[in-house]
């Protein structure tokens, strides 16, 4: 019996990159809609051993195909049935939390019309959501719930009104007195600044943890990081890009209006920058060089601090309160991070360990079982946000 | 050269219902990306004249079609070109503002991945925007902007929290003491709490009409309205429906969130309901047996009141401030609206003349050259919004 259950811990453990196991464990019929379909939509669906399903309607087409599904494996291919739908299972469970997907149905890409859409990749793409064992962190509850605002922001270096997301925790509007510290949390490449919100469920996370009393009340500003201008392979890589543009709008406008809007506490010692994969990496390019606006940092997924960064950004040791980098597990290969810029690969830990050696405020965070995705970020946030702000 | 304009002005006119003109003038090759596009997408294109031209790429299809196009013939057929691509025109110019879409490829329901999504038909469908030539009062304009809040409000009745969108106009953050009115503002069917700013732009209307000084400042407030739970062709129609776990959720849940969370004028003369299509036949329901809630009526292509209806209301002449009556030209038929119950159809403009004839502040307008769409609602918004809380 032990045996068994070891083995299928191991299948389950490999299914994200390695071949399917011939001693996988049979496909449990309990399948449900996934929590991110339409409303009243009963495809795609999840069981409870992480694997999902698919039906699609289209009785004349030739060919369709879902893009998520084993690594390297080109996903899961649908099969017609009599009816004139396509159905298919993923060939073994996936990975915890949420995941981005298309249908290419005769050679066009489409979404599933059976999910909500989910800005990544630079299109709205499908959504499916895995059920995680912790997924109560981030669960919609009955406790006091913040807000998120849309607002629109004057940008004289663009020439336009721009977009942010702009948590307030619960109390913001009863407590007219009360000030409150901001974290500036960026999305990935190929993301925008409803990511946070949308695939993150930020504001819950942090609804939650306000009810437990496990961190201190604050803002969170998401807007979005420009990103985007830069594409995969383009030349040069991610040393190409141009943080300045972002930076000007972040640091000239976003941050004056949000002081100016809201009841912040507007010192570097109550303002935080942090973001995931490529918002880690203009986290990396914009924070240091502004420790007169941010005393806090996050990287999740986006690269590290090493002593060498640290010693030569004048003012590092002095100011900066907090340095949380994370990864998601299957990132880490033999203890060392992908690099979102494809650089020399450093040691996280090791990094942040030196940190830690230095005198700094240094925290190493890894969440298991889960890569380049949304779980780890959520996980990530849960991890962060206590640390922040503790005067 | 008189007679040529003429005829075109008429082709142009018919172009909703009826069929297509020989006499039409050739299609203008001025086509531009819809404003509706995803970032980088070239099509959906629009061309000076209203014209829609379409273009997916699916190489292996047998068949492509676009659900939009001219009246009863079954949208827009695409053709096949040598590169893969599928591309069609539509036959005739649209009605200006937005129309709800999606493409049917080999039998298969699909979005356009070239644009945004909205939710319309209790799905999120493609969409597409056709200039009109009063764009100018929806437009992003470089004037001060109010917040669109999302709140989750706690609902008993329903065993959930429940999303609401809040408009909250500029000025609201820094006024501290400042109290303000609140019109709550419902979508129609098949639509949900995200229509009225995603595809009716409500908070640019507002934005633009505080900053010419046209209209006090108010917080606009749009929740589900719960009207999807009733199928098109149900049996009864809408007389089948029943209000009441709206009317629970609306009046004793949601104004009590608000009026603890905002800070609103909380009196029945500074609070208004209004809705477009079902979310009027849910006003007129609602708003006259709450005439200690509400004080402002208003109804957007969702129905009228007659006389029968004001001297069978209790209160209703004493205690109504405004009761505003919409629809579009195309709806009006031979001067009679389509009621959305399908009920016998009464002549809007008459009982709004008979309502003003017995002293009621009772306005009528029609928007010109627009069906039961958002550009019709965009309008009605416009011009009922000066008329609310005239203190």
């Amino acid at each position: 019996m032990k045996h068994t259950i070891a083995a299928f811990l191991l299948t389950v453990a490999a299914v994200g990159s390695a071949s399917a196991q011939t001693a996988a464990p049979p496909v449990k019929e309990d399948f449900k809609p996934s929590s991110l379909n339409q409303p009243g939509q009963e495809y795609p669906q999840v069981n409870s051993q992480g694997y999902a399903r698919f039906r699609v309607t289209a009785p004349d087409a030739q060919a369709v195909k879902v893009s998520l599904g084993l690594g390297g494996r080109g996903g899961t291919v649908l099969t017609k049935g009599a009816d004139g739908t396509w159905t298919g299972t993923s060939e073994g469970p996936l990975d915890e939390g949420f995941h981005y997907y298309h249908l290419t149905v005769d050679g066009g890409t489409f979404n599933d019309p059976g999910t909500l859409n989910f800005y990544g990749s630079t299109r709205w793409e499908s959504g499916i959501e895995i059920p995680a064992h912790d997924a109560d962190f981030y669960a919609l509850k009955d406790v006091p719930h913040g807000h998120v605002q849309q607002v629109l922001f004057p940008s004289p270096s663009t020439g336009t009104s721009r977009r942010a997301f702009v948590y307030t925790p619960p109390g913001y509007d009863k407590n007219q007195a009360t000030r409150y510290p901001v974290l500036y949390l960026q999305h990935g490449w190929g993301e925008d600044e409803t990511a946070w919100s949308n695939q993150g469920h930020a504001n819950l996370i942090m609804d939650n943890l306000i009810a437990a009393g496990k961190t201190r009340p604050f803002i969170i500003v998401m807007t979005y990081g420009m990103t985007n201008s830069i594409r995969p392979g383009s030349p040069g890589g991610l040393a190409a890009f141009d943080i300045k543009p972002f930076q000007t709008v972040l640091i000239n406008e976003l941050i004056p209006y949000v002081d100016t809007h809201f009841r912040t506490l507007s010192d570097p010692g109550h303002r935080a920058m942090a973001g995931l994969s490529m918002g880690g990496f203009e986290t990396k390019l914009i924070a240091p060089k502004h420790l007169d606006k941010f005393n806090y940092i996050g990287l999740l997924s986006g690269g590290t601090f090493s002593m060498e960064d640290v010693n030569s950004t004048p003012g590092f040791k002095e100011k900066v309160k907090l340095v949380f980098v994370s990864f998601g597990s299957r990132e880490l290969e033999g203890g060392r991070a992908r690099a979102p810029d494809g650089a020399p690969r450093p040691d996280p830990k090791a990094n942040a360990e030196a940190l830690k050696a230095a005198g700094l405020n240094s925290v190493f965070y890894v969440s298991q079982d889960t890569a380049h995705e949304f779980q780890t970020w959520r996980r990530s946030l849960r991890e962060m946000a206590p640390l922040l702000f503790r005067d």
